[in-house]
């Protein structure tokens, strides 16, 4: 890869003025939240089309939504038989509160050691700022080869409302070979790492309803049955003794793990100890028939995430509850889908629930679990540029989260998303004092550099 | 027992005077919520205060408390060889909202055909008319010949925050052969009827910690265990498949129904039906050893009063939660004390929570369970005097609520409580439209009259 060089040396030379330029960027404090600085998410909006513009695109096009604005450009010049890549990245931050923990103004970059500080740093000004110098070093050395597409929204932090409209808007537009989301990091600054599956989601509400209203539990308690208690009953059969879901058909369309997978995860840094320290419980299930870090990621889980009934204030109402309510949600992997799951919970709420409450089942959210395939040539081409830039070939895990976007691409576009970025684990996302680690953006610039290049 | 023809016939004579008397009691609006009607209720203990010297009593005290006032008086000039009856009453009344639902204002008593409209006319103020109209008539005719004593309180309403206290401060001054509690009522205007088992009360709250704060469902969900499932898979394991308790030991200590109880309870009015109407349940629990009158006054029972973990607003948050709660209240029978019972619960918790959480348990009410001796003299007085005014003997039932007062009655005085009185089912206590029904209201006083006398 020699011929890359000069390519490199050039990103070198130029780390100041890539320095200014990402402190143009965090100087806007394109906060989401709320709509008092919607102005400065439209502002940082115009900052992202021009810098496109820079680079050439053609169109660049600033999308008006019902929300924030959505900012599209294309650089199409690699040729039809070069592959298309479609970059994904959001310009809007987390709110900046509480400001009297910051050490320096949120949007008032400050480099501090090996560390630059602002809010939207690592998340994800940086990792923008990134991609879009390896972008220019290669148009520079006239090595770009592959055609880019960029989707770039205001929305992310607010849980992305007008995204996926737009996507399906523009499918034409935004058709591509591959979704490169840069909103990722490495699990530590010497340890490249890549995510290659999430899990999905699928949210319910199940509300249960017994008699017609609160009654007093002196005088009915025995008589009728409780829908509290039908709820714990109900609750409690989602799940055997070893902590697998019970639903009927649940587990039928999981990809087993593979051995190869298990020998990855176990040497992971995810350890026993280290989900023991990171959530402050007091001890982790027994019994199970998987490793912590292999039923948070690899594995599907299902979760109470509330729970309602009843007289809940202080002290002690003798009320027995007319109805009970439960949020209930799984993480959910290849190949379950959360229609599947619904149909498993249905399935379940029929046989068990007994004719003294009446159930009805809510959907509140659902997202199908993201699988990259590891032998894409994406995928083949990023652990390249890692393995390049570190000296050593990348990680690769799964991450227990669903991440919206990513199944939009695979359910609207029907691409896989390569999660490619360099933010850190103490990099303060949503937290006061949030940084981005400078020795590792650099090395994330070389990285795309030689990314874009190997898969061209 | 025709020398009591005499007495009944001077309180023939009075009606008109009577209802003139509960009129001015009903016109006092003593709401003990809040304090706004503060000198109302005081105003009611001052009116029963001189009810009570009109009636001879010597002492006659209103007792300051941290709330509102307790009234005492007492008639002791039956002698030392005559059985001492104390009196219970309550001065204070709910609150009279909505008031737009009222057909006549909740403080102006309005006859209406067979029917005394006004808040507080059942509950109780016109069952302490009628009793001390019924003193009164025995007096004139010279035929009283118990000893009485009176607590009446301006607090039960709120909960009677400040009685236990003040029996537990006055034990000598109220020392006395039997309770007559006279916050009671019929099951119908032509059914007599008395209660004679009340159930005891034990409620908790029951806290769970898992993990140190709420965690993201997706990146921890799986790997941990959840306090939201733990503690539904701890409601559920509180019950069996036909609805019993499987606290360990919590049926020990419980009188078995006899036969006869049972007989008794099958010829109530209180059907499967009655109990679904009433409720609006939409079906019974079915696989149950107990009818459901039996499991709603003669069996303990276990109710999940209220459950609250994670996020319980509208929509999907997804959080796996760091703690969960609930409140669980037994109803208790003979000879079952709250002292067992959260015994019992204690165990369970013990052998049944998994170590991946941590529970606290927190009382929050108890009272015991109440029942009157069948073969005790004031119990066969009462029936016999119900028997003779309506021309049927009284039908005995157990109630499922807690009287808390019967209970303290029962704990710090060591007596048992009659409970006599005549209000009906459909006097919309606690609601709009109060009322007496008349004709049940003049028998009351014939019952009281009979029974005083009677009972000496």
């Amino acid at each position: 890869m020699s011929d890359l060089d000069a390519t490199i040396a050039d990103v070198e030379g130029r780390r100041e003025s890539i320095l200014e330029t990402l402190k143009d960027f965090t100087r806007i404090p394109s906060i989401s939240a709320g709509d008092e600085h919607a102005g400065e998410v439209k502002r940082s909006a115009d900052w992202a089309a021009g810098q496109l513009e820079a680079l050439d695109c053609d169109p660049v096009e600033i999308h008006a939504t019902p929300g924030h604005p959505i900012v599209y450009g294309s650089w199409l010049k690699a040729g039809p038989m070069a592959p298309t890549i479609l970059v994904y990245g959001h310009t809007d931050v987390q709110p900046a509160d509480p400001l009297d923990e910051w050490h320096s103004p949120p949007f008032e970059p400050d480099v501090r050691g090996e560390n630059f500080y602002a809010r939207g740093a690592a998340d994800m000004k940086a990792q923008i700022v990134a991609l879009l110098s390896a972008v220019e070093a290669l148009q520079r050395n006239g090595q770009l080869a592959v055609n880019l597409k960029f989707l770039m929204e205001g929305e992310e932090e607010i849980g992305s409302p007008n995204l996926a409209p737009f996507i399906r808007q523009h499918r034409d537009l935004l058709a591509c070979d591959i979704c490169l989301n840069l909103d990722a990091g490495l699990l530590a600054a010497d340890l490249p790492s890549m995510i290659v599956g999430l899990r999905g989601l699928a949210y319910f509400e199940i509300r249960l309803q017994g008699a017609a209203a609160d009654l007093h539990s002196g005088k009915f308690g025995g008589a009728l049955d409780n829908p509290g208690l039908v709820l714990s009953e109900l609750i409690a059969g989602m799940r055997d003794e070893h902590g697998e879901v019970t639903l009927p058909g649940f587990y039928e369309p999981v990809r087993p793990l593979t051995e190869t997978e298990r020998r990855e995860m176990a040497h992971l840094p995810q350890n026993d100890d280290w989900w023991l320290g990171q959530s402050g419980a007091r001890a982790l299930p027994a019994n199970r028939l998987f490793t912590a870090t292999e039923r948070a990621t690899a594995r599907p889980s299902l979760d109470v995430n509330g729970l309602l009934t009843g007289f809940t204030g202080k002290g002690a109402k003798t009320v027995l509850p007319g109805r009970a309510m439960a949020k209930i949600s799984m993480r959910l992997v290849p190949d379950q889908s959360a229609e599947q799951v619904k149909r498993s919970l249905i399935a379940y709420l029929e046989a068990h629930c007994p004719d003294t409450v009446s159930w009805e089942l809510v959907e509140l959210s659902s997202a199908d679990p993201a699988m990259i395939d590891r032998s894409s040539p994406a995928l083949k081409a990023a652990s390249l540029a890692l393995e390049q830039v570190w000296g050593r070939p990348p990680v690769f895990y799964r991450d227990g989260a669903t991440v919206p976007v990513v199944s939009m691409m695979q359910e609207i576009l029907k691409v896989e998303s390569l999660m490619l970025g360099f933010s850190l684990p103490d990099d303060n996302p949503h937290a006061p004092n949030e940084k981005q680690h400078l020795p590792t953006f650099f090395r994330g610039i070389e990285t795309y550099i030689r990314f874009l290049h190997g898969y061209a």
